[in-house]
């Protein structure tokens, strides 16, 4: 591949083309920031004006999208053989994903894409108010509405012979990721789940859950976060660490990545853990290649692969008994007497700590893929037809109590608990769960190329494990699919066995099983 | 005036016209944003991305400005006599300065726009990089393109018979203002300040700097700047307030106000006077009347009567011994046995120390005018080609030493010290001291308004002067031009009688004159 040759043609199609497209991503990093501000910054006063800003920004974004003339310039640049020689030069992968920005942008009638901006922005409202009411009659006509818009959609964006609704909407967070694809690889992981969680009920011994007995101010949470981050390879001469309700990353440029973590009182684990987490996403976001800025070839390649980052550092890093040799120290520091008497088997036993629950954002490792399957499989009944929104209750809870042995005592902690199909988003949940697999296959690759990795994780050296990263995973950008990225770098498609293999072998011991 | 029924034709041109104008201001308050961020949060490396983004949303609001279409719009509108028939009327302000600006972004060609801007972001860092060295030398080209393509811009912008060429550059910053007017005002200030400066320097007793001598940590001084600020009227709910490397306040909106002050070593005075500026400046973008949100009508006057706002709060009423009855013991609270033994008269003669001394944004209230004066005098003298900028130096440091009795021991704390000129804003400086004389004017009125004043403050009552400024400036945006604005509220035009009286009424008694 020789990506500077092949966009080197001033005042070309191509050129053109590409001159539109970092005009509509350098839009979309303004809107970037404008959501990190709304997040963390904002006056509670400014909410309104923000979203007429973010709807303004929207809206030329999208104009920008959908222009004609992008459209042409596409059918120009596509009867260029050279420019496609190479699949995964930066001139094709470019032309691959605007094209397809541009065709599912395209197929939406405006009607359509306002209808379902309109709904959501009110389903959203009454969701938040139904659930603090735990009233899900209040809840179901606007599911029902968001369901509709959602087939709407999915019929007008299509999906290739043998799929189904669900594909077609799922297509849009994760590419060629389809229902059948995903119940092929979830199937044996529910089962070897289940039973895992079954295991471990019953057995012999558990850890303790010695963070919550940690009482520190945010100060010191902050600073254990902060020193931790930045250690694992954070760059915060190029980013920020800010606090927010929920934590969440924002790639605004490789150069201004924004994270955040929450400080919740009796909690002495979360800051640094969804740190951690967000810091993973950021690494990923500060190491795309900069010399594609404002391109797909630029950007990350899936929201799964950007999962697979910040659950990697989360997890496989950061519940590790090596990187507790390093950071307990480093905890102490921070903390002070508060963490007098706490072993290295304390805090490993603490981060490690598999219960059965009912809220999927506070699950732990080996739970929170059967939260998610759930979702998926009730999300594509619902699309299919197999499920009726009035229903929803009741299979949520019986598939709860089949997967996860836990009664669900309301729909505020039940089938309301989560935000995204209050605001029509179906097809999103499982990248979650993907996210989990490709960081178990991964890391394996890693620990396979790097005979060390434990060892240099003990002595607080993450260099290694990060430069692997860089040099697999974010240099490409969008070069390749995700399913392409995990063959190329794994030499294996991406399967369950990994990740049950690094659940087993860490949690084994632990628990005595 | 009537707001409502002249701006109530649906799909009228003026309708039209407002819409173009709104979206204009929206993406302003977007560029707004990335202003108040690249000062307050951005991380260093992100700052060439954060020229990108500000850059396009530049270009953007341009396009919208000058659209032909916009122009088309103007026309039709001021065809229509009853739009017109109330010149203070919304529809009629909205008018007036929408032609204004088109008149004046059309004026000017594109190629001179970007070339000023292509001078001015070069002669910045070398302006930046020639005062750190003290080297007025490797500055003087840059400044003497500068002023090339200023005058370039002021014939393009032209003026009226009589005025010259600084006017025109002026007016960009405050409407009708001109040297000749500014000149008729401030000969009498400067005489008087340079009689009042002498006789402080001779004078029998002076105040102590107490604030120097107080030790108090950044969490203190902010405490109290939050404290005051909030006191004095500034909402929190709808505004923030954080830390920058030079104080300044942003109106995103009315319900999004961001102000920022700084924290330096040894001085437990900056951040609080600091800001109440920038909360002075704060509560009149809060109070705009929200009714005409991202239109002429809905924002602040000008420079000057924004300057005004600021400096009321930060001199008027922070200077002042009522103020400190209130103050001292919140600063007691806050400071806590850093400021043991205070008193009132301490607290309030420290915020009254007056001294001649060489940096502009460091001086008292009084010498603050004289050193305005000095760069307005060298900036018409330099636009009318009577000084060559190769002269600047010796004609800035013959002036400091007349006006201030002050020695200039180098051009970087002399000529090089400003910004504003190594961008080429010619006509700025002056709205500085023509806001310090229209807080004097507007004081003097709302003290015959609102007889308990003075006991209000000392009881830390501040919302009868708020609601003053809020009636009588705030909520009319810019229905008056800033003069119109003074007779109307003050009954005379400006002049500089109310700012001497006030300040000979005060120091006189502190320093036995």
């Amino acid at each position: 591949m020789n990506d500077v040759k092949t966009a080197a043609k001033p005042d070309s199609a191509y050129d053109k083309l590409i001159e539109r497209v970092k005009q509509r991503h350098l839009l979309g990093s303004t809107a970037s920031l404008l959501s990190w501000d709304r997040e963390t910054m904002l006056p509670a006063g400014g909410a309104e004006q923000r979203s007429k800003q973010t709807a303004q920004l929207a809206r030329l974004i999208h104009e920008m999208t959908v222009d004609p003339r992008v459209g042409e310039l596409l059918v120009e640049c596509e009867a260029d053989r050279e420019l496609l020689a190479d699949p995964i030069s930066a001139a094709a992968v470019n032309m691959r994903e605007t094209r397809r920005d541009y065709d599912r942008a395209t197929k939406l009638p405006a009607e359509l894409v306002e209808e379902s901006a309109r709904v959501a922005s009110i389903a959203t409202g009454q969701w938040a108010e139904a659930r603090q009411a735990n009233d899900f009659k209040r809840f179901l006509p606007w599911l029902e509405q968001n369901l509709t818009l959602a087939r709407r959609r999915a019929e007008c964006y299509g999906y290739p012979d043998g799929g189904e609704l669900w594909d077609a909407l799922a297509e849009g967070f994760e590419q060629k990721m389809t229902a059948a694809g995903i119940e092929k690889i979830f199937a044996p992981l529910r089962d070897a789940l289940v039973d895992l969680v079954n295991r471990i009920g019953d057995a012999p011994r558990r850890p303790r859950d010695v963070f919550d007995a940690i009482d520190v101010d945010q100060d010191a949470k902050r600073d254990l976060a902060r020193q931790v981050t930045e250690a694992i390879g954070f760059d915060y001469h190029c980013g920020r660490l800010d606090t927010s309700a929920h934590p969440f990353s924002s790639t605004i440029h490789p150069t201004d990545v924004r994270i955040t973590t929450r400080y919740r009182e009796g909690n002495a684990l979360e800051p640094l853990s969804a740190a951690m987490h967000e810091a993973g996403h950021g690494i990923y976001g500060q190491n795309l290649p900069i010399e594609h800025e404002y391109t797909p070839m630029g950007e990350a390649v899936s929201l799964a692969v950007h999962e697979s980052q910040s659950r990697m550092w989360e997890n496989q890093v950061g519940r590790s008994r090596a990187f507790w040799r390093w950071c307990l120290p480093v905890l102490r520091q921070c903390y002070g007497s508060a963490a007098d008497g706490l072993t290295v088997d304390d805090v490993f036993g603490g981060t490690n700590v598999v219960r059965p629950s009912l809220i999927r954002v506070e699950a732990d490792e080996v739970t929170y893929n059967l939260h998610i399957m759930v979702r998926f499989e009730l999300e594509r009944a619902l699309m299919n037809g197999g499920l009726g929104a009035a229903d929803l209750p009741g299979a949520w809870n019986e598939k709860y109590r089949q997967y996860l042995g836990v009664e669900v005592p309301d729909d505020a902690r039940g089938c309301m608990q989560d935000v995204h199909w209050s605001h029509g988003a179906i097809g999103y949940f499982p990248t979650y769960t993907l996210g989990n697999l490709y960081a178990a296959q991964f890391f394996r690759t890693a620990e396979a190329d790097l005979p060390d990795l434990q060892r240099m994780i003990e002595a607080g050296q993450f260099a290694s494990l990060k430069t692997w990263l860089v040099q697999n995973i974010h240099r490409h950008g969008m070069r390749y699919r995700s399913g392409e990225l995990c063959e190329h770098v794994t030499r294996r498609p991406l399967t369950a066995e990994p990740l049950l293999a690094y659940l087993e072998g860490k949690l084994s011991p632990l628990y005595g099983l």
